[in-house]
C-alpha cells in the first residue's frame, strides 16, 4: 500500500518538508547577513519572521500528532524529528539577535566558514526529508545522513580552529566572551543537524 | 468513569500539585532573597531544603510510574512533566548558590524583573496543574499555557535588555561573566516553565 | 526462563558492558593525562580513539534496537542508557581537546580531585551494568546507584570549591573563562553518571 494514498499521513510529510525549508531559509538569511553585515540589516526581522513561521509549523506537527491515531512512523520519532528541526531555526535566529545585542562590528572568516558548513548540513536535511515518504530510496537518505556526519566533523574542526585563534595573544576578554559564544552556538546548530540525521536514520532502519 | 474514583491515579495528581508548590516556594524564596539580599541570608538554606523536598517528590513520581501499570495519562508525559517541573526548582536553587559563591554584593533591577516574570510563570503552572485531573476545564488550562508562552517571551526581552546593559561601556570582564550567567540561568528557568506548559498542552490535546 | 538463553538479548548486555568499559578507559586515560600533563601527550590521541570506539558501540546498540522486536527491557530505556553512557566518553574527550586548544600549562588540584570523583562514578557504572542481565541482584545494583548519587553530590561541592577559588583575588579573566568551563564540563560528566544511574534504577524497579 502506497503511503501517498493516505491523505492524513501525507500531511505529516508536507509539514516536515516545510520545516526543512524554514531551516534552509534561516541558514541562508543568516549567511547573507554575514556577507553584508550591518546592525540595521533587515535580515534580523526576516530571521524573526522565519522563526515565527517555523514555530507554527512545529506546533502544527505536535498538535496533529496528539490528535492522530495512526501515524506514518513511530510517534516518538515524529516528535523528535519535529522538535529537533525546530531547534535549528531557533538557534540561528537567537544567534543573530545575540550578535546584534553585542553590537558586533565585523564578522570573522571563521564564522563565515562555519555558517557555510551549516548551510550545507541543512541543505542535506532538506534533500533527505522528501524521501521519508517513500522509503524505497533508503540508500539515498542514508547517504545524506553520512554527509551530515562528515559536515558535523568539519564543524568541530572549524570550531577548534576558531577557538585557538580567539585566545591567541592578549585578546580583549569581553571580545573573547562574545565570540566564543558565537562560535559555539554556530557549532551547536550544526550538531543539531546531526541529531536530525540520526533521527532520520533511525526511522529508515526501523522501516527497513 | 470519573478519574477521581481511582485512588492510585489520584496520587499522581497530588504529587504533581506538590511539585508545582515546590516550584512556587522556590521562586518566592528566591524573590524574597533578592529583595533583601545578603550572603548570610537564611534563604539559601531554605532553597536547599525546598530543592531536597522537590527531589523526593520527583523521585516518588518516577518510582510510582515504574511500579504502576495503569496511569492517568501517557507514561512518557508523566515522566516529562515530573522531570521538567523538577528542573525549575533545581535551576533556581543552583542559581542562588552560584550567586553566593560569586559573592554578589548588589542585586540588579534586571534580575528582579526577570524573577518577577518567573514567579508569574510558576504561578500559572500551579494554577493549571490541579485541572489536569478533570480535563473538562480544557479551556482554562490552555489559557494558563498561553499566558506562560507570553511570559516566556517577556523573559526573552528582559534578557536581551539585561545583556545589552551589561556589555555597555567598559565593564569589568569578571562581572560580565558572572552576571551574564545569572541572567541566562534565570531566563532558562522561565524557558522550563514553557516546556512544562507544552507538556501540559500535549496531555490536554491528547485527551480532548 | 534465564535471559542468558536468549542470544539476541545477550548481545545488548555485552554492548552495554563494552560501553561501560569505554567510559572507564576514557576517565582513566584522562586522569593519567592530568597526572602527567603535557600538550604533546599521546593521551589526546588515545582519548580520540576511545571516543571513536565508543561511538561505534553506541551506534551498534541503537541500530540493533531499531532492528530487534523483542528487547530485554523497554526500548526507550535501552535508547536512554546507550546514549547517556555515550555522553560521558564524548564529554571527557572533548574536554581534553579543549584543554589542549587552550594551551593549558598546569593542571589544578581541584580538577584532579573532580576527575577522581568521575573515575569512581564510572567505575560504579561498570560494576552495576553486568548485573542488569540477572536482576536477582537488585540490591547490589541499587547500592551502586546510591553511591553514584553520593559521588554526584561530592562533585557539586568540589565544583563550588573550585569556582570560589577561581574568582578569588584579581584573576586574569581569560584564565577564569577557561577554567570555569573546564570545571563545569568535568562536573557535567559526573552528572551524566547520575543520569545513567537513574536510568539503571528505573530499569531495575520496572522489572522488580
Amino acid at each position: 500500500m502506497s503511503l501517498s494514498l493516505l491523505p492524513k499521513e501525507e500531511k505529516f510529510f508536507e509539514l516536515f518538508e516545510m520545516q526543512a525549508r524554514h531551516n534552509t531559509d534561516a541558514a541562508k538569511t543568516f549567511r547573507e547577513l554575514l556577507g553584508n553585515w550591518s546592525l540595521q540589516s533587515p535580515a534580523f526581522d526576516k530571521l524573526r519572521d522565519i522563526e515565527h513561521e517555523a514555530d507554527i509549523t512545529a506546533h502544527e506537527i505536535i498538535d496533529k500528532l496528539n490528535r492522530t491515531f495512526v501515524t506514518p512512523f513511530d510517534r516518538e520519532d515524529i516528535h523528535e524529528l519535529a522538535s529537533k528541526m525546530d531547534d535549528i531555526v531557533d538557534i540561528v535566529q537567537s544567534l543573530s539577535l545575540r550578535m546584534q545585542l553585542y553590537g558586533v562590528q565585523h564578522v570573522t572568516e571563521d564564522l563565515v566558514a562555519m555558517t557555510d558548513t551549516l548551510l550545507q548540513a541543512v541543505d542535506c536535511i532538506r534533500k533527505a526529508v522528501p524521501h521519508l515518504k517513500d522509503l524505497s530510496e533508503t540508500r539515498r537518505i542514508l547517504d545524506y545522513c553520512i554527509e551530515i556526519n562528515r559536515l558535523e566533523n568539519a564543524g568541530d574542526n572549524a570550531l577548534a580552529h576558531a577557538i585557538t585563534k580567539l585566545f591567541k595573544g592578549k585578546p580583549d576578554p569581553l571580545e573573547v566572551m562574545k565570540w566564543k559564544e558565537i562560535y559555539e552556538v554556530t557549532e551547536d546548530a550544526i550538531d543539531r543537524c546531526e541529531d536530525v540525521a540520526n533521527t532520520i536514520e533511525g526511522i529508515v532502519v526501523k522501516q527497513g
